[in-house]
């Protein structure tokens, strides 16, 4: 365990190591980020990179750009993204610091009015950067225009001090002994800070001389655009992540024995119990389940940039929604499988040199940045209930909303599964999918519909709305899965053992949700029961190819830093080598001993300890 | 962040402090356990007076008792308890370590043979303790008679250093930045080290000078006592950890304020939202749940000891079943609650100073320790199967099981609730929850009577079987709340909140678990809508006293160590203060900027850097 200041300072370090051979190796940007991602330290370039360059590039004007990306791109200034403040995070509209446009010098005047409206969490702000985007309520002319985006220079190019009304300073340790302790979230507050006009990122909206506002002709959907980007990237992370604590349950559970088999003989492979692999298995599954959806999300990218570029912005809502759930089931299923092979590998599942621990740490996050994973699936509720509303006004739902128009059908005929093997049909599991989605919507809409106001409705409705958000995101994640398998893949037997992991996917939800598919009384009891045998033969199929299937994944030794997770699983030397190296063991006796445990072994208190 | 050399130091002062404190004040030793509690740090000390010293009473004769007990006392040796190893942790019959007899010496030779029998995890052996109890085959005269324990004096009490024949080491870093980081748990081999045939702990067994082994007439049912009440202290943790992070939660969602309102008036407590509530309010009630369930585990422990003396074992197999699913059911779901309550504070929580991640880094060990969780309730299981195969034979069930004898109706009857108010009712919960297990444990019956062999269908059935075993848990604890209920409460109106607390544990039982209740066909999905609808009227009615109710739990500032749960609400001065105290924060320009900052600051690459 380093101090935070070690780690900083060793995190910092490796930044700019990167940076070096960025340029002496003439990466290009994807190349760069590739290499940023393998320090797998998270650190302030990754903000100045991921957020604060691509937020010139889609909330500045070309002029702009023009001015700030060169700095931006060869870190003569290194940038923040200060949006959130202590008080308010997810109601970005609720932000209380102001910009106030100041005719007389041709600028605006940012300030903090409370404790509340410190900025507060953007990574790179606390100790690093020199600029940053702040997000301000605008005013002018004595009106309040909302929140609008500023670049802000906080600290001197000269020798890093901050500069005059601005106070800035690190928010102090986070979750875990490394994660995101190396990385310097920051506070940020501003007592009449100037900033010249042309500060005022102009992309969507302008402030004359006069201090009159004025909206550009640019449409405020293109910032969506962006977004769906950021979401397909947070859903391959989650399958990178989970991928990563998978491979090292699955090869610790082949290494460790227990239990299970008659004297003399070694005992049983952990994996081999039913209660392994039916925790286990599933998260495989939902590994590949995420890696072939966020495969779906880029194509899904790139079609909505090409309608925007023809003004058409019909898909929007449908793709703000989809992307928004599917962002928020793919972090939340991760940090709590991350956390669910920690513990499938019992014991040592505890230990640091697991590897488990902080990839937990690191990954939780995840559920709270770019979108409370709550928030999010009650803003997929609104999409859906509305959806529902307009059914047969001739605004038909399309992509994967669109088996919403066939509502009447999905409510009214109920699963046809007679045997196991029924199960494993892709047309009966994306309708059993379908139908569950569709009919725990229409449910909720029924109960809004009931209430005495919409909002109230809503509101009182909240978590059956959730679990309808929650049911549509699964069957897209579901057929996409399904989709992906549609196509030729390379490789003798690999498409075999990708249909198993569908199967195992869908079946797993059907089992974990049963609640759902009973209440809405689209599965009998006893097509339930069947859906589970049918996937405990499938943890059979899969068994054989476990480690197989996790070795495919490809992590290193040195990227996994797992004792339990080595491909060639010396399991217990490693952990007894790595414990030889803890600095504590550098002593046989320890540091403390003479001052306080000595005198206890030794009966002298209150005397040599009096001093304590 | 400090090193873990400094924190492993800073505890062993905290731990002499103690130590001089409770002797200069005269404290009894139950006194001593709550200031070492309050200490709110790990160390070797708990397990000193935890396990070492309890251990030796337990299975140590009177003789040895007086020899080894008056020198723990006074910590003129400090004890450990190496159970574990590297590669055997629940399957103690395979612990690999030997202790071998020699009549020559009168002694026994113990040895580690393999790198997996490397003891392993015993908290206080890996810097501090001086004498371990070591769990070790016993072999004499050529013959295995399998675990035993043995006290093995492993450090000099000279100069600590570790006696000859001896590695012992600490096993490098655990979860989060603090949590059992302040524990040495430790490594230990032996390379023929030899201890006095006296130092078997001969309670049970004894092996005489000429090397016969020679049971005692002490039953060893015994030993099953000390676990009870093991396990009725974790169950009481459980309720005050869980406790703790709910009040941490419960103040801060009273602070925090987001959406909701119209514009001007300040934004919605969060606390006010069904989703927020639906997450919160049931882990509130879970708390209080354990409370009372703790307590009747302190008369069941009393109950079960009276019987002892009195050589009645004959509720042992049940009391060890109950005691091993509350302990497993409780430490799972505390350790989840927790996680959900950091998630419930939003980005906030993640933060050190919620106090909420390391909360959860300290307790999550809870559901390995003292059994792992599930193969606690697979035990449960089988005493469940065993106990259905005799009924009717004349063994009747005794106890929290003996609801099954009424198996018969439980299985045919189902629920008769009509309207809301219906599930309010203590009679038709506890049927409810009857109900649910013994159909649940009646399936795998027939599931597992319908296989080859019983251990097969053992082994096909255990996620079922987990389900049926959680089931009947839970029943006890519904049960054990209700009974708690049914004496006089003092304080006006506090009974009242006690019955709401208690509707809402079962009834978000019963719609989190509908699967199971929808599955054994004992509820219609109209009587689960009517529960979800109960419960929101419920949640409703515990709203205005949430604040109240965690207050009850009595925790200090201090203790809690939270800057969101602070008693006075004030969160975000608390926040900002706390950050300004990182270390971090000393200087306003970072550790690191003149080598890896300014050069990419300044664009001099290659020059200043190439030495990086």
């Amino acid at each position: 365990m380093q101090t935070r200041s070690e780690l900083l300072k060793d995190t910092f370090r490796k930044a700019a190591h990167a940076w070096e051979l960025i340029n002496k190796l003439h990466f290009t940007e994807e190349e760069a980020r590739c290499l940023r991602k393998h320090i797998d330290q998270p650190s302030y370039a990754d903000l100045h990179w991921g957020v604060f360059i691509p937020a010139i590039k889609g909330q500045a004007t070309d002029a702009q750009q023009k001015k700030w990306l060169p700095l931006a791109y060869s870190q003569a200034i290194i940038g923040c993204y200060a949006q959130t403040e202590l008080g308010h995070g997810s109601n970005v509209q609720r932000l209380e610091t102001t910009a106030t446009f100041e005719p007389s010098t041709d600028g605006f005047i940012v300030n903090t009015p409370t404790i509340a409206a410190t900025k507060w969490w953007p990574g790179g702000l606390g100790k690093v950067s020199t600029h940053a985007i702040v997000h301000a309520r605008l005013l002018t002319n004595g009106k309040d225009y909302g929140i609008h985006a500023f670049i802000v220079q906080i600290r001197s190019l000269e020798d890093h001090q901050p500069l005059p009304g601005i106070t800035v300073a690190d928010i102090g340790t986070k979750f875990g002994s490394r994660a995101y302790n190396s990385v310097d979230n920051g506070l940020l507050r501003f007592n009449n800070v100037h900033i010249p006009r042309e500060n005022m990122l102009m992309r969507l909206a302008t402030v004359t001389k006069e201090g009159k506002y004025v909206h550009s002709n640019v449409p405020t959907q293109l910032a969506y655009g962006a977004m769906v980007n950021v979401r397909k990237s947070i859903v391959m992370d989650a399958s990178y992540s989970l991928a990563r604590a998978v491979t090292i349950a699955v090869r610790y559970s082949a290494v460790r024995r227990q239990f299970g088999v008659q004297d003399g003989q070694p005992e049983m492979q952990v994996l081999d119990y039913m209660t392994q692999q039916s925790r286990l298995f599933p998260l495989l599954a939902t590994a590949y389940a995420y890696r072939f959806l966020g495969q779906w999300m880029s194509s899904l990218y790139s079609d909505t940039m090409a309608c925007f570029e023809n003004n058409d912005f019909s898909t929007l809502p449908e793709v703000h929604a989809c992307t928004a759930g599917l962002k928020s089931i793919a972090t939340s299923t991760t940090a709590d499988g991350i956390e669910e092979c920690r513990k499938l590998c019992g014991g040592h599942g505890y230990l640091t040199s697991s590897g488990l621990p902080d990839l937990f740490a690191v990954y939780v996050p995840s559920c709270t940045y770019e979108g409370d994973n709550v928030i999010l699936l009650l803003q997929v509720a609104r999409y859906l209930m509305k959806t529902l509303k307009f059914l047969g006004s001739g605004k038909e739902p399309s992509g994967t909303a669109a088996y919403l128009s066939n509502v009447t059908e999905l409510v009214s005929k109920n699963c046809e599964v007679a045997k196991e093997s029924d199960w494993i049909s892709p047309k009966t599991l994306r309708y059993a999918f379908e139908a569950r989605s569709a009919r725990l919507a229409l449910k909720c809409a029924t109960q809004i519909a009931a209430a005495s106001t919409q909002d109230e409705g809503f509101s009182e409705a909240s978590c059956e709305l959730l679990g309808a958000s929650r049911a549509h995101c699964e069957l897209i994640i579901v057929t996409r899965f399904m989709g992906a398998l549609e196509r030729e893949i390379p490789g003798r037997g690999v498409k075999n053992q990708l249909q198993i992991l569908c199967n195992i996917y869908a079946l797993s939800l059907v089992t974990t949700r049963a609640g759902d598919f009973l209440m809405t009384g689209y599965l009998s009891p006893e097509q339930v029961e069947l859906a589970k045998s049918q996937l405990r033969d499938l943890f059979k199929k899969v068994r054989h190819n476990a480690v197989s299937l996790v070795d495919a994944f490809d992590y290193t030794d040195f990227y996994l830093g797992s004792s339990l997770g080595r491909y060639d699983g010396n399991v217990y030397e490693s952990l007894y080598n790595e414990a030889l190296k803890d600095p504590t063991n550098a002593s046989a006796v320890t540091e403390g001993y003479t001052e306080f445990i000595r005198p206890i072994l030794k009966q002298q208190l209150g005397t040599s300890m009096s001093r304590l």
